[in-house]
């Protein structure tokens, strides 16, 4: 190799760091990087110390330096040889058989379609960020700011927890509260908790993937419960716990991606199944600030103190800030938080602390009203596209939440329909996404709570659409312009 | 019950909430804070309709809203009932029996001591707050802010990935990076890409708990490797793999606890093993920041393409933002990223907004050299005291890091002595924490880099005279004061 185009050091005679040093940190990072390897010769000490204009002995102490630390050897006679380093002819490990893999990859595609039906998230148009702005700017200035940057309490900071256990309204005096990274790390750490390999957990279907696929690493084994318009059947909730479930994970509330809602009698029903078996519940309840009606029905942990309780401010406000919790009998919350410090060690404290004090100010519920009338405009929108465009579908408007369930035509391919809809800029998430055991071919989730009004609207005009073109094409009798299949 | 005591809401005609949804929304509080129990018969309409000034269709409203909900029945002549709530006799579920155990609770005290040695932290009283302050200040004013807030990317902040694989040197373009919450986090998802139960994991031992709890947790057989002044040892690393080790975790410099570093010659010779075994290396590189010496040994993943590497920012700076990283060949680091999905959906984005200027702009760099200079004070101030107040303990001088592993003289148990020291306002960590299968009871860990020098000087001393009372005590010899005991 032609080592004189290599070896380019910048030195800095002032900056304090000995010159020997400088070139040998710039002569390791040539071996780190891969630019010299291992049986690359150095230049010898005399050439390259003419050429850089350094002392010999400079140039052997960096060599030395170098020696000292395995990266070259030195042989007498011949020269310097760099012997650490990349080597460029090591075989790789077989990762694919190394890695274990308990769950399929997800189906979510890496481009952002132009109108996107398939995120289940806040529209970030809506965002207050002046007012967050300034709430983040009261708290930077304030003389904690150095204990929150140190190393924190695995539970969560202590004034955030307070917050949450008043503003639940369904934390008793045995419960406690565990801050997480979102809601979706505190399945993650239930999960580790509670399930074996082998333990049977029923869990709504269709369900959120986010949460199966979480079962599944467990080694648990997954009942699907049939979700109707009045969400999770309690028939199927007793056969799931004559089946040998001993967890059962619901959203009783705006589920995802049915968007339904399980009615009080139903509730009240269901915690009667469940305690006669000694069944945990856990209730995911992240959508139920998200009501476009005035009724809501009781929570689950309001019927019965042993269920576990999951919340976030995610629907709602700054998904981007991961925080979510916990509430639960104290021994559950006291193995939960050995658990999530093992996890992590703790939520991140500075987004903590900001999301207490966006809480706290009051812009908060401000800002959960604001996003109540936005969701329920966007829901107005959807379901009035729907029956408009989309002649054939069933739907149940959600009473809230973020998530309408469209089942299309008999025999219509949802999964088919959405290469179409990609190449027309418009994306959403085909119902055999969500499936267990239960096949929904013929249904897609559109996620309306973070598009435009007007976007939905078109966005909605587009699927039917294809819809029309595709049945057409299905049924033998070619489309008037099917430029898109 | 006498319920004229108990409803008393706070009405607002002129809120926009009708008065009948501000009356049953107070007393869903009431049944749901379980103020009001199943069972309690409501007011009549009429009387209650007469005590707030309401007319009595406005009560009547409101009850239905309740009986709809499930919360209250009513029966003709008898009046309304409260039918749902908490129930106040409701047996508890058997916790102890559905929580999983496969590791003991963690070894640290609640109340921190006056001079505490026992966790491995940055000084807070060094943070840059200011500097990082006007970071803050810079990112929250920028335009993307919408979008820190809103869902990310499993893989973490692009720029923020692109800044660590360069700062590395260790990045090839066969690898790819994955942004954690903390190293703590990287750890966990690296087991859970890798380990299937009964796999065997060696690991140093002394280890970390919080890594010897993770791999615990999988199902893991751990294989202790044993720990000399120069670090993990060769030829125990041979006799792990030959006992069936298929993944190694080494923390080749400035180990957790020992604070022992593996020389360049043994780096390459443990590459060399694992190599020919094909068994799998992860290295720990969060301390590697942290070096008091000139020379610092390559790294394992400079000298193998396939070793997995971690880092963090968190032993520098800001361990109270949770941002660590894994750098490691693509197929591992897609498999991780979807791990990282499951787990938590991915990293706060606000700090690693935070951390990407503060690292930019140079503060880091800055910070990371006051660090180093702070750390080789602060091990100077323990090496100096451990040498004065503690005769016949023996130890290695760490040559970075955090923590320096101190072993009593022959008999003294560490965990007895802490005892004492914690009611003198000394902590510490016992060697029994550490300990896999070997015995360390007579040792344990100093972590030095987050104690004052003077302090550090102080809670040696006190440490030093509980030692000679102690020994004092055991060899029958009462000390002079032993008003401690």
């Amino acid at each position: 190799m032609d080592w004189k185009m290599e070896i380019r050091p910048s030195l800095d005679a002032n900056s304090g760091v000995p010159l020997y040093r400088q070139l040998s940190g710039h002569l390791q990072d040539l071996i780190e990087s891969g630019s010299l390897t291992s049986g690359d010769r150095l230049p010898p000490t005399r050439e390259l110390a003419a050429q850089l204009g350094l002392n010999r002995t400079t140039v052997s102490a960096a060599y030395d330096v170098l020696e000292e630390a395995g990266l070259i050897k030195g042989s007498v006679g011949r020269g310097s040889f760099v012997s650490g380093g990349p080597r460029p002819g090591a075989a790789s490990l077989d990762w694919s058989a190394a890695l274990t893999s308990t769950f399929s990859t997800s189906a979510r595609t890496v481009r952002r379609a132009a109108i996107d039906f398939s995120a289940s998230r806040p529209c970030e148009a809506l965002f207050p960020v002046d007012e967050f702005r300034r709430n983040c700017e009261e708290v930077l200035v304030e003389p904690n700011l150095r204990s929150l940057l140190q190393l924190g309490s695995p539970a969560g900071l202590e004034p955030l927890r307070q917050y949450i256990l008043r503003r639940s309204g369904v934390a008793r005096e045995t419960d406690d509260v565990l801050i997480t990274n979102g809601c979706q790390q505190a399945v993650d750490l239930l999960r580790r908790a509670l399930v074996r390999p082998g333990v049977k957990v029923a869990v709504e279907e269709p369900v959120y993937p986010g949460l199966k696929n979480l079962f599944l690493e467990s080694g648990a084994e997954l009942i699907g419960i049939a979700v109707t318009a009045d969400g999770a059947d309690p028939n199927s909730i007793r056969r799931a716990i004559d089946s040998g479930a001993r967890v059962l994970v619901l959203t009783p509330s705006f589920q995802n991606p049915t968007g339904a809602t399980i009615p009080a009698a139903n509730r009240t029903a269901i915690i009667e199944i469940a305690h006669a078996a000694g069944v945990i519940i856990i209730e995911n309840d992240i959508y139920s600030e998200l009501s476009y009606r005035d009724i809501v029905a009781p929570r689950l942990k309001s019927l019965d103190p042993n269920v576990i309780f999951l919340g976030s401010f995610s629907k709602i406000a700054f998904p981007g800030l991961r925080c979510g919790w916990v509430i639960a009998p104290r021994p559950v919350i006291a193995r939960l938080t050995e658990l999530k410090q093992l996890a992590d060690l703790h939520t991140d404290q500075l987004s903590q602390a900001f999301l207490l004090r966006f809480a706290e100010s009051g812009r908060l519920d401000t800002h959960q009203r604001k996003m109540v009338e936005a969701g329920r405009e966007r829901l107005r929108a959807v379901t009035q596209a729907c029956r408009q465009f989309m002649p054939g579908c069933r739907f149940t408007p959600p009473a809230g939440g973020m998530n309408l369930w469209l089942e299309l035509p008999d025999g219509l391919d949802a999964a088919a329909l959405r290469g179409l809809a990609q190449q027309a800029g418009v994306d959403y998430l085909p119902g055999s996404y969500f499936s267990i055991s239960r096949r929904f071919d013929n249904a897609l989730r559109l996620s309306f709570a973070g598009v435009d009004p007007r976007e939905i609207r078109r966005g909605i005009e587009i699927l039917g659409g294809l819809m029309s073109e595709f049945q057409s094409f299905r049924d033998g009798a070619p489309a008037t312009a099917p430029a898109l299949v």
